[in-house]
Parts: C-alpha cells; structure tokens; sequence
C-alpha cells in the first residue's frame, strides 16, 4: 500500500519512452506520477458486485489515464489532477458531480478544492448546487480572483460572471441511488429522535451528540474523489471534490473544500488530498499535517501520513489519504475496509485497487 | 512583542494572590493567561485620534478584564475567549459582529471559528448575517452538532433551531463609518474598471489579477478579533470573529472561521488565532503550521509564530497572530505598522497596546 519509487530512475534507465512520451526537455525529470482516490468506507467484497466493480475499475482506469496523459505529455500537475477530478466528478458511482449524495432537502451541494504546490496558490468552493465540475470552478476561484474560497450562492454568482463554467440545474446530480440512501438515513434520523423523544430527551432535528452522527452517513461509504499529482517540471498540485455527508443540514461544510485539511500541496514537501469523516480531518488539519512533517521532519512521506492518520483514528475518524512528494514517492492508507484508489507512476504499470 | 513567561512561578511565589484570585485546587496552576487582538493592518499615531485612540483602549481593556475574570475564577479557556471576543463583537470599533464591514452588496456577512484545545473539538459559522455574537453560534456548532463548519443560511437555520442564539437585523452590524469605507472601495473598484477597459482589458466587475486586490480592502486594515487563553486547568483555547474583507463579494470566506488557518488550539501545542489578509493565511495554514512547529521541533512558541509569518510575508500577506502555550509563554508579532492587541498573564499587570 505504502509504496516508494526511489529505484524510478534506474527503471527508466533500462526503458525506451512509450509512442506517447515526447523525451523530456533538458529543464525536465523523466519523473512523473499521479494518485487519486474515489473515496474510502465499508467498502468490502461482499457489498459490490462484480458488475458494479467493474465499473468502478473501469471509472478509476478512465480518469487515471487521463492524468497520466496530462504528465507524460509534459503537461502540468494542476492540469493532471483537473483532467482526473473532472471524470471522477461525471461518473455516476462517486460522491462527486453527478451521482452526489444527496443533503436534509434532498439536493446536492458541492464542495471542491484545489491547490497548486508551485506557488501555493488555491482555489475553493463550498456549498455550489449548480456547477457541473465543481474543480473547475475552484479553479477559476484560484487563477482569476484574489480569493481562495467563496461559498454557496455567492460561488455561483462568481461562476456566472466569471465565463466558462458549466451550469447544470441541480436534478443532474441527483441519482435514484443517493435518493434511496437519504430515506434509508431519513429514516434513521426519525427512529433516532423518536428513541430520544421516548427517553425525555429532545426530539427535534438539532443533532444533541457526536454520537447521534451514525444517520448522517448511514453506509459509513465516503465517496469524496481526490487526485494528487508530480509533473516533469518538479511541480505538484493536489485537489478534491465532494458531495460530503448524506442527509447532512444546516450548510454543513466538511473538510474537502478547506485547504490544509482535506487538500494540500507544496513543492517544497508534497500534495496529499483526504477522504472520510471530514471533521476529524478538519480538527487534525490533515493534509498540512502529514505536509509539516515533510517539512520539519523531513519524515518520509508514507511515514507521515500513516502517522497523521492515526491522530484521526485516535479522535474517532474515519478515513484515508493520497500523497505524493517531489520525487514520487506516494502514500495511499486508509482505515476503513476499503478506498477506491489508483495511481501510475512513471515506467510503471497503472495500478487500480479498491480493497485491503 | 515577543514575551515568554518562562518566570512566572518565580514572580508568584513573591506575590500575594490578588482579592479576586481564590486559591487554586490542587489540581489547578496557578499560571493562567489571556492574549487578545482586535485586528492589524495601517495603524498608525496619525491616522488615530487621541480620542479614538481611548476608546479603543477602553474596549480592549474591558475586553481583557473580561476573559482575565474567568481565567482568574478558575473558570474555562474557552470560557474566556468566548467572553472577550463577545465584547469585542459588541464594540462598532472592530470588524466582527456589530461595526463589521460591509460586503460588495452593503451587508454584512460574519464569520467566526472556535477550538477547544482539550478535545480538539471546533465549531465554525461563515456568512452569516443575522447572529449578533457569532462566536456564539461557533460555540453551538461544536457543542450541539456533530459537525465543525456550518456555511450561509443553513447556519442560521440551525441558530434558529438550536435555540439560545440572539438574532437581529443585518442593520444592527451596520455603522456609518463602514457605509464610507465601502463607499471609497467601490469608487476604487469602479477606477480599476476603467482603466482596464482604457487598456482594451475586461471591464466587468470580475477579478482579474490578484494586483488588483486594493479595492477589496482600500485602507489595509484588518480589523478582525480573537482571542487565546490558558487556563487553571491546563486547558488551552483559542477563538476569531470577524466581517472580513470591505466590499467583499461572491460570498468570499477568509482565514478565520477555517481551523487550522485563522484558528487552531490543541494542549500538547498552543493556541492561536490570526489576523490579516486572509487569503494568505489561509495558504501557509497559519494557525496550524505554527502548532506544528511547537509539536515537531519542540520550538520556543514565539520563533514558531515569527517563522510563519515570515512565510506569510514572503507570499506577499499581511498581518499578524497571537498564541498562548501550555506554560504560559505568549507571542504577538505582526508585520504590519500596528495591531490592536493586549494580554493578562497570572500575577502581572495587563498590557494594551496598538502601535508597534
């Protein structure tokens, strides 16, 4: 699962560039590499299908090559990891885009973050019910305006005004899939107040504990997609898309639009982007975790977010992450049964995984 | 500006415990201590009247007294931070609940985030417009949902459901004095409009350089509030409340109601909270990379803060940040020309100051 592509250099070596690999430019490293992830949760053999994981695997091929293309056609990390996002974001099967879990009012609300390790600039968005690629709107947050986050109707102002987005009506990401999901959690939610109710405690909608949380993500399946990215240039770049929680309420924000927790990316360390339980991801501070250890550690970097991860495992989280660093080293652990991931480096095979 | 109470045993044990002062329980320290801003930016000796200058000594010392109170009752961190930064909100001379600036549409949309450093549990609000102590409702959200960060109106509906959240009129946080910053940042604005459409350039009211951020904040005054506190206990919190930018639009989110940027407290750290152009705080993660600097390389908590606001300088970011750690040491440095700030350690006199 922790893998380390040290040895990249001396691979390449033995190996004559694929047709589609222009030869580097001087100012260029053979190395490249790209992770994502499609989510992590109770994903396990017995609950998906053969069918059904084929498609996933299909889903996951599709938009790791597409990066893949990005990079070996000495593109950047930031277009890799957009050209990823974005089919991840129209596939049906993730939490993203189209196929979006839906909120308490049965609608979609996106959340989207972007981070460019270069110049550390980045690009957010919180709450959006109409942007067909949420990424590319977080995107334009980031390359033309001097914000990082803009949230809800105000995101979509920004979307209209800005040029070049495409704007859906909500019922495009809604599927009957996510519709069911939210009357099995509806229905939870209802026994749950009841109970309450029935112990003399409050029985309205206002979550009274932590504890009650179990309705908000029934299948315990975080579906967030998330892409990070090393180009032939040095550059990383790391961003992740989601629909957040089942049933959530009242403008709930998670941690996938909130730079330093679910995303991060610094050349000077690495890009990492987070999926699961986004509040103890937000309270870690996640993704500039596993990055300050890089950092002032110099702590490899599976080493860090195996170390990061457990800090949200000891407050209760559930989840995993995806790293890469400037020399294509990669971390993709995750606490959960399962994490729909892939990754393809440089001189190496593509290589798509969902289970332990 | 940089003090460390490194001493302040040595200074108890010759002193007397003031009348307000019970004598701590055995479990309890006698260190305590409370650190506050209420914004940095262009502060200077002649751009404040002797008059203003009064006042706003008068709200930061009441302010002060207030979270000093707690501290000294052996109440709770968090207990004192939500008493100063309430004062603070209250007060028309700061940027956070009523006197905050006005957005691009002449409201105001607050935000506000809050970090219990024994638990590491938080709660934020961003965007909303009718709760008269948002850092109220941050407290709310931590406490009484299973989530961190609630976004718009969904937030207020959960002020509304919640119960226990004073509600009022947008037209309470209005001021005259904000009415003409917003004034002189829009004829700003509308200049910057025609020169670029002079230069064949895009004339709309998009963004189109990060250069011409000006508009956004003409007088570069960051007038957001926070507050850090150490208590009897050991326990540390940290808090910020602010409006935000002047003319801010597209519902523009900054660094403080974001844990890990504008906010962060964990025990085995510090607590800080920020203040400044958000954005860049946002994207060296300030609060958190300040913390992780402490946590890492065990470094004396006023070099951790410089180091990271060194960072934030170097990407271009205004500003400043106040923390507290666990032994009582406290920094405040900032690099603009002044920062309301002010702080109270156990058994010394409280300090108020403005100008650097």
């Amino acid at each position: 699962m922790h893998l380390r592509a040290f040895a990249l250099g001396l691979v390449l070596a033995g190996v004559s560039p694929a047709a589609e690999t222009p030869p580097p430019s001087p100012a260029m490293s053979p190395i490249h590499g790209l992770v994502l992830h499609g989510g992590a949760g109770v994903i396990t053999r017995e609950n998906l299908t053969p069918e059904l994981e084929a498609q996933y695997r299909e889903d996951l091929g599709r938009a790791l090559a597409a990066g893949h293309a990005v990079l070996a056609g000495g593109g950047t990390a930031l277009d890799a990891v957009i050209a990823t996002i974005r089919i991840l974001e129209d596939s049906p099967r993730f939490n993203a885009g189209h196929g979006a879990v839906l909120n308490g009012e049965g609608r979609c609300e996106l959340d989207a973050s972007l981070m460019d390790g270069r110049t550390l600039a980045a690009g957010a968005v919180a709450g959006v019910t109409r942007v067909r690629n949420p990424i590319t709107l977080a995107r334009a947050v980031m390359e033309r305006s001097p914000h990082v986050l803009f949230a809800g109707a105000g995101a979509e102002r920004f979307a209209e005004q800005v040029g070049g987005i495409e704007l859906v009506p909500n019922e495009y990401f809604q599927t009957e899939r996510r519709r069911e999901e939210l009357l099995r959690a509806q229905k939870k939610e209802r026994e749950q107040a009841n109970r309450r109710a029935a112990l003399g405690g409050p029985g309205g909608p206002v979550f009274a504990t932590i504890d009650e949380n179990d309705s908000l993500d029934v299948e315990r399946k975080f579906g967030t997609v998330g892409c990070v990215a090393l180009d032939q240039h040095g550059n990383l770049a790391a961003g992740t898309s989601t629909g957040g929680m089942t049933n959530k309420k009242f403008g709930r924000v998670g941690d996938s639009p909130l730079i330093g927790a679910g995303t991060y990316a610094a050349n000077a360390t690495c890009a990492v982007s987070a999926t699961g339980h986004g509040e103890y991801f937000i309270r870690v501070g996640v993704a500039r975790d596993i990055a300050a250890q890089v950092e002032y550690l110099g702590r490899p970097l599976a080493e860090a977010a195996a170390n990061t991860l457990a800090k949200v495992k000891a407050l209760g989280g559930d989840g995993g992450v995806i790293a890469i660093d400037r020399s294509g080293n990669i971390a993709l652990p995750f606490n959960t049964p399962g994490m729909y991931r892939a990754h393809h480096l440089a001189g190496q095979t593509p290589e798509i995984a969902i289970f332990r």
